[in-house]
């Protein structure tokens, strides 16, 4: 008898993830895998005095954490990876700039990252590729003794998910993801609210990735040649984590509650389509392209304390951007685009939205008070990339545990799997995976991110 | 054999209204059932050059109606009916400084309401009494000869929601429930954006009704009384209409296009006993009651097009009022509160949101444009009720259909009764009952409102 291996592998691989899906169940089956190593929650690795950094994928996102890697302390760029000549280049001058020793280089194909996590010279690396790559990378880095630093969403799959976490868990390394507007000033300051207690006891979030960029259909380089074809293989939400992971922290999701299960929905795709009609050849790819990924969708989630949370995801509306960044309880509510709050007990009481400059007195979240002018002299999203980067090496440098893990990377990025199957089941509720395996009962919650 | 008729009725009620329920079926079965009549859509009754009216619950929205009803030409107050003396008292003040004659009263007991009803000097019923009369109430009335004018929600069952339509169908007879948001100043402006195109082929709509109501458990009269235990009865959305009406009128529902299945989710039911136990002596009944109704409660409707509509209700948390009215297409969108615009060759582009003074300028609706200083004279919620008021009295004065139907209102307060059981069933879709049986992909588009 030969095995059939691949359908081995298959199997097994579906059955660790925990995602045996019975044809018309109503919701995913989520059986707690078999853990593979010991849980990384609050891991803490040896302070470092230098860190040393590579990076793959220097585009306009990995050039920019390039440029706060130069000018935060003790950090020194160690390796580079790019497949795009140009893009090497134009970092490399980014370092003699800065006065810094040029970084090595690496990006003769595909693979050839794997000849940079190969070196002992590198601590950590930051992954700024397109989507697909994100997993085989962090897993190659984990697995290569280094930790993984990657951009959003870590995974879009849940067997990828489950694939960081098992990695995490077997290596002992921080698999965090870059997930930026955790670092905003707003959404830092709301933070500060929520655990001082101010809106009472937290009932629901909203979170949004409304941004409209059909005009990546335009480009021939940068996102939009890997990124838009998504629309016309997934409906759901691909997005999800610039809006959900405040709405997290906010709630201590993974730490004292999770998410329990999901219900999406999403509206026609028109606007793919339209635009392309109206902006390109008739003989365009994207002509040819059938889109099937709703213009707008919106997932609701509740959580095991019952709370409620609602996520949407809109690239393709002419619409002005927004991650709505609302938060409920009982005691009161704040809203973004633009901030305002609504306190009981505070200013001019709950019936009309207040200005939130005096909460910026009030609650400025530390990092930004102490901070502000760095913030504003590196940037990045109105600087929240910088304090981000720092605040990672802050930890890296001081032994102290990241303020994003491995579960919360699963986890927030699950909506793209899960809000596909929901569509897929006219809006069925699917079961939220819990990549914690029972610890988020445990789990201490969130500090202030100091 | 003896028939036992209470299970006959039951039954054969059940039957009627299509909601046999197998336990565990993840969707309501929701057959037509068996037409009773014929349809009323576009029911045009013959031209009355004088509107004789009977107001059943004359509370602070009846007298409002009746306040209306004596500015309006060719209308007469002729009977009103309330259990309470002093609310005859104050409203036959009312005609009296008016200069028009007192109205016949009743009230005596809570079927009083019937002996009105026989009078055949009444054309028309407006019913503006708690949610669990208007169902039998505008049964009775139709039944009686008489048109139904109901407050909102018109029912709260799907059951209640078949009788309204049956009964509409058997009698020819109008039953149209008063939902003044599709008259606002901002909804009718919308209305006629869409339907010059403005927005491009609609693709996602929101609405809700976030209005902080709790003060209501201090009232020992008006609405807090029966009001505040559904709080303790049901989980979901108790008020969907104020938001979904005019979201339904931009879309076209039933007249092209219908709703087709719903998901719900809500957060912890916390506001209520946490305001009656800071504002509340221990042994207030409120203090005893357990609210089971979610803070707020999300919910998601999916069209026959396929477009989406997002529907929220939360009249516990402190925050500022909001029916968010929202209104996506493939040319731009339109957000309330307050109104902003973003459209596709329009100002400056839809990154961001754009001043809607020009959009008044440019598509304010004629109701509006014609009647806006009546509106501000004779008011209520910033005139809406009054352009709603004489807009009534103008259909039926000049014999033309009403702009909101039956199925209208049967279909719009479903979301009560829809929400609750997917809440109830882990926020599993349910199949969204056809009011219209069929005739929705036939009937006419609802014309811009004149």
């Amino acid at each position: 008898m030969r095995t059939d291996r691949r359908t081995f592998v298959r199997t097994a691989a579906a059955a660790a993830a925990g995602i045996l899906i019975a044809p018309g169940s109503k919701t995913y089956s989520s059986p707690i895998p078999k853990e593979r190593g010991k849980s990384v929650f609050g891991l803490k690795t040896k302070p470092m005095d230098i860190i040393r950094v590579g990076f793959i994928g220097i585009g306009g996102r990995g050039a920019g954490h390039v440029a706060h890697a130069l000018v935060i302390e003790g950090v020194e760029v160690k390796a580079i990876c790019d497949l795009l000549p140009d893009r090497i280049e134009y970092v490399t001058k980014l370092c003699r700039d800065a006065g810094r020793p040029e970084p090595d280089t690496y990006g003769k194909n595909d693979y050839d990252y794997r000849n940079m996590l190969e070196r002992n010279d590198i601590d950590i690396v930051y992954i700024s590729t397109p989507w697909r790559w994100h997993v085989p990378m962090c897993v190659d880095t984990m697995n290569s003794g280094k930790h993984a630093f990657v951009e959003v969403p870590a995974a879009t799959t849940l067997e990828d998910s489950w694939k960081l976490v098992d990695t995490a868990e077997k290596t002992q390394k921080n698999c965090m993801m870059l997930e930026n507007t955790c670092y905003g000033r707003e959404e830092l300051m709301v933070l500060n609210m929520c655990r001082q207690g101010i809106f009472g006891e937290l009932t629901h979030g909203e979170g949004a990735y409304i941004h409209d960029l059909r005009d990546q259909m335009l480009e021939t380089r940068w996102e939009g040649p890997w990124r838009v074809p998504y629309h016309a293989k997934h409906n759901g939400n691909l997005y999800p984590t610039h809006g959900l992971g405040p709405i997290a922290q906010y709630m201590n999701i993974n730490r004292g509650d999770k998410f329990d299960y999901l219900t999406s929905l999403s509206s026609p795709a028109l606007g793919m389509a339209k635009y392309a009609k109206e902006n390109l050849p008739p003989d365009n790819k994207y002509n040819q392209m059938k889109f099937i990924c709703g213009d707008m969708n919106t997932s609701l989630i509740k959580t095991a304390k019952g709370r409620s949370i609602m996520i949407q995801h809109d690239t393709t509306s002419p619409r002005p951007y927004s991650r709505i960044n609302l938060i409920s309880g009982t005691n009161g509510t704040f809203r973004g685009y633009p901030g305002r709050v609504a306190i009981t007990g505070r200013g001019e009481g709950t019936h009309e939205w207040q200005d939130i400059e005096q909460c910026y007195r009030d609650f400025e979240h530390p990092l930004w008070s102490r901070m502000a002018a760095e913030a504003a002299k590196y940037g990045g999203h109105g600087g929240m990339d910088f304090i981000m980067n720092w605040r990672v090496m802050y930890c890296l440098r001081n032994g102290e545990p990241l303020d994003q893990d491995v579960y919360d990377a699963a986890a927030w990025s699950a909506v793209f799997p899960l809000s596909e199957k929901s569509v897929a089941d006219r809006s069925n509720s699917v079961d939220y995976p819990d990549f914690t395996r029972g610890r988020w009962k445990t789990n201490e919650p969130l500090g202030i991110i100091k």
